[in-house]
């Protein structure tokens, strides 16, 4: 059964956990076992559990594959976007994928769905069923309709406008008004939560008609002219073939501080203190230094190396506006090969704390405006500089000047201090070149 | 004119900007010209600027030399008391140190007070008074009496019981609780601020009555043996031939969050951004990444590497035990050289950032069970390490093995990044040696 995820773009409103290289999915904050997992690591766990024939594509930008094989391992399926272009050139792109890539047959029924929504098993009972009504049923496209709880004004209504010839149809609407969310909902509508399923050949014909190609490569070479545009606007809303499957179980919109902490289980993650009068009061704290809250009530706090948030819950979501004000450079990052960290920035140098996963390596680069000087605190490994490999473990020093090529790999778990030098210090300052033999 | 500044010991009431090593006076928080001073440098400031012939010896233990010379410079008097011996031993022991080092004559008058009240002009013009009372008045002790502006329970009051012989005479009461307070302001007490003038002769004269001696050498050699007891409990409170000097301007004990708050000119000190519905929120940020609260009200937030601080100000008064839980190490200090940082902290490293001023130097020193690698940030300057001298600037790297001895000298400001290497990094790992000529 072939499922594509749909890993949205990054956000500011979970800032300073999500920021403009991390998105909301990669924040660790849901316990699970001994640690923490993030949405994106929670719902495929999910799904490799309750579909055990899965297989999942993950349908994403470029800035997130790092952080994907990071929280994902190298395994998953990865359909990636060369830029942003809305929903439905991503299903697009994603379903082309599916059959010339992966040569999965166009009579083939596929699911989409959004990579973070809160939801517990019988989300995954649904999604089956929803693939196979898309494979057996004779409706073009199968969606999820979720029975809403609250006349919300954020979500996206699809309305049962009673059918022809025997068959239902429907209208959508996007993020009504709490009053008019209150007479779709007395019409029986329910909430399009983006979930649906179809035979590929229904989407590649689409794209065919929309955008003049379904074939993956020059969908992918043409992607950045594509228009922005919606699935739902492209397709959903224009179509009449449709079925809708009620899901009644759980599901939470984490997208904001105040829904994300109802999800919480604990009050706190990473070293908190709360004194005894607080009331409601959630923290989440990924700096290496305790946070105290004393007396407070229905407040969230957030710490991260980008920066530390203090929020009525209620408050929370008008972030936005605030943190676009915030002009800030990247404090940490998840990458494919591990992750860095700033741990302190002046006029003239930069210093990183980086982590490298075992097995893994950096881009063999160069840097033209700064020199740099590794300093080894954990494991082992090997360095290559201007062609030559050393070993190198903890207490080894490494300095290489503004224009040599370098590069590190990790034979364990390997972690280095990194002080970059120079008057121009620059994340694009950085050259690549073939790893050498 | 000749004043003892008594600088207080640690305390954790303005956690986390005040710890074991820095007390709430060094922290820097009121706005003065370009930048921010702390409480010491504004009350030395006060003091300089209303009394130019003040001669000022501050009264401090050993654990805060680094930080007075750091905030004051090196020209400022100081007699360092080897130990924590409460208020009586403290101010014999300057008193000695004024009369047998700086050659004081006893019948010279001195004026006593704490080194942080927050204060107006009018407080040092009411200090010289007192010194003037004590050096031309017929009573022994001259003290100084606050208005109160409310029935406080967390002071000391001077209550007139009445004279004899045209003396008023004072009782003294410690912390009494409101009602009691109320009662006393009935019968026209004052606050007991803990600032008085005397002649050093009648200090010297206590001295040899209840430490059995007077001269500085002896009070120094047996400091750690002395009792500890204050001076208003060993001297004040028997004291029968007092005048209370009344003091009516500006004083504040500036001794927790809310009450630090109340002085500050602005809301927020550092990076820090309010909503425009924040109500009576007060922001002070320490760390480099920028706080953002939103929708609080009644709130201090404070930042620094030691922690983050969250707290509804009516209750920050109880901040103590829960920062008594907290296990800390010193992750910030400032030194009569610089000052250091700690950058991150791994199980057999921890990365450090050092500042050095222009001019000074660190001890010439060795660890037994880490190794060190400097990387120089910025600036000039000298490292000898096992005797030979080498001028380092930024970009450089030295690295010392566990038993080298070394040290660094700074001829410009300097800093540098320190990675400690060692299965057991510990602050007391040191031996220090002579410098090397």
């Amino acid at each position: 059964m072939h499922m594509i995820l749909l890993s949205g773009g990054s956000g500011k409103r979970l800032w300073p956990l999500s920021n403009d290289t991390r998105s909301k999915q990669f924040i660790k904050i849901f316990r699970h076992e001994d640690g923490y997992e993030s949405m994106v690591q929670r719902v495929y766990r999910q799904i490799l559990t309750a579909i055990p024939d899965a297989q999942v594509t993950i349908a994403t930008s470029k800035s997130q594959v790092s952080a994907i094989h990071n929280q994902l391992g190298f395994d998953v399926g990865l359909s990636i976007e060369p830029c942003r272009r809305d929903t439905f050139p991503a299903i697009a792109l994603a379903t082309a994928y599916l059959h010339d890539v992966l040569h999965v047959d166009e009579n083939e029924a596929v699911v989409v769905c959004p990579v973070d929504p809160f939801v517990d098993e019988s989300y995954f009972v649904c999604l089956k069923r929803l693939w196979e009504r898309a494979q057996e049923g004779d409706s073009r496209l199968v969606l999820m309709g979720i029975e809403p709880t609250y006349p919300s004004a954020k979500y996206g209504y699809i309305i049962p406008e009673g059918g022809g010839e025997g068959k239902e149809r429907y209208a959508f609407r996007e993020k009504p008004s709490e009053e008019v969310a209150k007479s779709y909902i007395a019409q029986g509508a329910l909430w399009n939560g983006g979930v649906f399923a179809y035979k590929l050949r229904y989407v590649l014909e689409k794209s065919r008609e929309l955008l003049g190609t379904a074939e993956y490569a020059e969908l992918f070479a043409r992607y950045e002219t594509l228009r922005r545009i919606s699935f739902d606007y492209a397709v959903a809303e224009r179509e009449q073939s449709i079925e809708v499957l009620r899901y009644a179980g759980l599901w939470k919109d984490l997208g904001t501080w105040n829904t994300l902490t109802e999800a919480m289980e604990e009050q706190t993650v990473g070293e908190v203190m709360l004194s005894d009068n607080c009331r409601n009061v959630h923290a989440v704290n990924e700096l290496g230094v305790p946070i105290l809250v004393m007396g407070c009530s229905d407040l969230v706090v957030a710490a991260s190396p980008s920066g530390i948030l203090v929020s009525d819950k209620g408050q929370s979501s008008y972030i936005k506006p605030l943190v676009d004000a915030i002009d800030q450079q990247v404090m940490f990052a998840e990458k494919s090969w591990g992750s860095f960290l700033v741990l302190d920035v002046e006029e003239n140098s930069m210093t990183i704390k980086v982590t490298l996963n075992p097995g893994h390596r950096m881009n063999y680069h160069s840097h033209e405006k700064r020199d740099e000087v590794w300093t080894v605190i954990a494991g082992q490994g090997r360095t290559i500089v201007d062609g030559m490999e050393q070993p190198i473990r903890a207490g080894d020093v490494v300095t290489m000047e503004a224009g040599c090529r370098h590069t590190v790999i990790a034979d364990t778990e390997l972690q280095m201090i990194e002080v970059q030098l120079g008057t121009e210090i620059n994340v694009a300052d950085k050259r690549k070149y073939e790893f050498p033999e």
